[in-house]
């Protein structure tokens, strides 16, 4: 079988996971570590596909199931593939629509903390409800719509079909996310569904690429996602069923805390195939999420967490974050942050972008989501660099210890 | 006295008042006939100024009244004006609330419509009513806020130093712009004051820009705002009492639809001086206002009808305007119009600018305001190389006959 993708390792960093590379894909090259930007709709919100080059973007992530209500993956299609129609000229990833499954199921009108957080969560809570849009069966996940409520099924075969269609360059293989405070009977059934789920979602995935090359079309890969909750017994299991399988790379799926990544993180990529590269699901917003990923065996990241931040105001710098709608910054003339080299610092003051919150202008959104992008871009390109010149731990250190200063996140050790 | 601005008249089209020129300025030269872009709260809303750049906005006009209120004036000064402060590198104008006494005032909660349009106004509603923000006596405007309710004066001697504080390059007078339908004896005495407050601003700012002189700061200049709703006589006599003073330019006040440019635009700009630059304040939305206000004289326009209608998917193209929510857009790959140059035609389909507006998602909004502005700026730009080319007329027949088909607005007569 032929394959949509490459992945070359270049550098190690000796005694950890990491390692710095460069996966090869039919719209172009992203040099790893890597954040891939949030673009759930075909947009990265708020911002234009010229800005997100111009702050170091490399490829984009967008979300199957939202893609698959508005506008309809046919019509992706039609426009010749989601690259083409948001006008993104560089790699793209669709995520699978399993997530939504977690977050229209048990998380729904609970919140992601009631369902997965051990500090804040509710084990009750964490179970089967009839307050949720999702009903899953061996066959697949029943939705509605959180648009109209409309009855929806997908299937392992049918999400690798809608990604056909939208036709990013690297897929992720639909699979359950449940809560991981669920009991343990629960989390057993939902693993060993999702793995039943990634072998149809390969065999589909495999027929449909043989299509393409038929038709000389370019080839599109597959990622396995790896569950497997909190515990290192099934998540091993979960990186070793998958990693036996063709799958392209891999996702690291149902991971909610920076405290996890040391612990999860690090048994599923001690026990992947170490030459695939693996993407770590919905995590990158906390600057110790990209270190602690790194330095336990990530390749990439995306999260859409930077830019819904940016668009409440909620700033990155390398002292920690500010809310930039405080009124002590109406009067301040500084950029959002001195050391920063975006677009938005070298054009525009605190009390501008103060002024533009307050006043609920649309450019507010546009500078700040270009600053946090380029804050969380950039820390991710140091880190590569660090690997490069074998610096990442004086780097991290200094990094981190100056961005939380005494308040890390939970798990989180700054020596 | 010397003056902040000089204007050179380089063509002219014979048998009309219509005049292409440079007026230049401390930031800047702005060609005429010129579309200025709305940028009121000194921001154009859900743009860049590298993008304004690019479409070829010359120069932006922000709001006194507004920006007074939000950032407060003397934040704009300590940036180092308005240009710094929202990283516009180039001319820029102000207006000076005096159109706020109006939409503040009579026409608070009953819509400019009500009071202004011949066709569907109510001559009643057109007077003082207590069911608004705004007191006028001959001292100036008693506002209240419409944010918080505050109780605030405007004077003509204010307006000038808060206009003075923005540092713009080009002020307006503050003005009483009254509903056109009010009765006689108001829009006597509304001119009176108008006339009053007009000599007391030119006074004050001349005060004002002999401080900057002294400071080697750069000067900034005054138009007179020519008011006098839609009688030949006060309108001339206004142009005339006006035109005798120092003024820099002039604005055209009070001028609320396209029918009245042959007639009170043509009135005013026989009366004022020949030799200085004329501003149509708030029109431009129309193509027939744009070709209109040229033939009678007008040498630059703004609006933000252009950005505000885009927001609401309102798209202009050569063969009138569409909406681009309509779902018939769903499926077409074209560009918003084929002949258009702007970035959103050059790299985006009316399919992904229907999914941006069905989806609430900003990029839309940015989209759709570039090609948009785009349009009416390269329309002005377009009528000036006409007035060069003398090919005026041909042009005006054949865009407008294309833009309206059989329904142009009322009162415009496309030969």
């Amino acid at each position: 079988m032929k394959h949509a993708l490459t992945f070359e390792i270049t550098d190690r960093l000796e005694g950890t996971l990491a390692r710095a590379g460069i996966i090869h894909t039919p719209h172009g090259a992203i040099e790893t570590p890597a954040f891939i930007v949030g673009g759930t709709k075909a947009t990265v919100k708020a911002i234009t596909p010229e800005q997100i080059k111009e702050y170091g973007g490399q490829a984009v992530l967008a979300n199957t199931y939202h893609l698959m209500l508005r506008p309809g993956t046919a019509i992706i299609k039609q426009a010749g593939g989601l690259s083409k129609f948001m006008n993104w000229n560089g790699p793209t990833f669709t995520d699978s629509g399993g997530f939504q499954v977690f977050s229209l199921g048990v998380a729904y009108k609970k919140g992601i903390d009631a369902v997965a957080h051990t500090e804040r969560g509710d084990a009750a809570k964490a179970v089967k409800s009839s307050d949720q849009l999702v009903k899953i069966t061996e066959r697949g996940a029943h939705f509605r719509s959180h648009y109209d409520g409309q009855k929806l099924l997908m299937t392992p075969e049918s999400s690798m079909e809608l990604q056909h269609e939208i036709g990013a360059d690297i897929h992720m293989a639909f699979d359950e996310c449940p809560a991981p405070l669920a009991p343990p009977y629960y989390l057993v059934e939902a693993l060993e569904r999702t793995h039943a789920w990634a072998e149809r979602c390969l065999t589909r995935h495999q027929e449909l690429n043989k299509e393409h090359e038929k038709n000389g079309e370019p080839l599109q890969a597959l990622y396995g996602v790896v569950q497997g909750a909190r515990d290192e017994k099934p998540r091993k299991q979960s990186a070793a069923f998958l990693g036996a399988r063709d799958f392209d790379g891999y996702g690291i799926g149902g991971v909610f805390e920076t405290s996890e990544i040391p612990t999860v993180v690090k048994w599923v990529d001690e026990t992947l195939p170490d030459d695939k590269p693996r993407h770590l699901l919905g995590m990158g917003a906390q600057p110790a999420d990209l270190f602690l990923g790194v330095e336990y065996g990530v390749d990439t990241f995306d999260c859409v967490a930077p830019t819904r931040q940016a668009r409440n105001g909620a700033l990155y710098t390398y002292d920690g974050r500010i809310n930039i709608i405080n009124t002590r910054y109406k009067t301040d003339f500084a950029p959002i942050d001195g050391e920063c080299d975006c677009y938005t610092c070298l054009h525009y003051t605190r009390a501008y972008i103060n002024h533009l919150f307050k006043s609920d202008e649309i450019l507010g959104a546009t500078l700040a989501s270009i600053h946090n992008e380029r804050f969380v871009v950039r820390t991710v390109d140091q880190i590569r660099q660090s690997l490069k010149d074998k610096t990442f731990f004086e780097l991290k250190k200094r990094f981190l210890h100056r961005y939380y200063g005494d308040t890390p996140p939970v798990g989180v050790i700054v020596e």
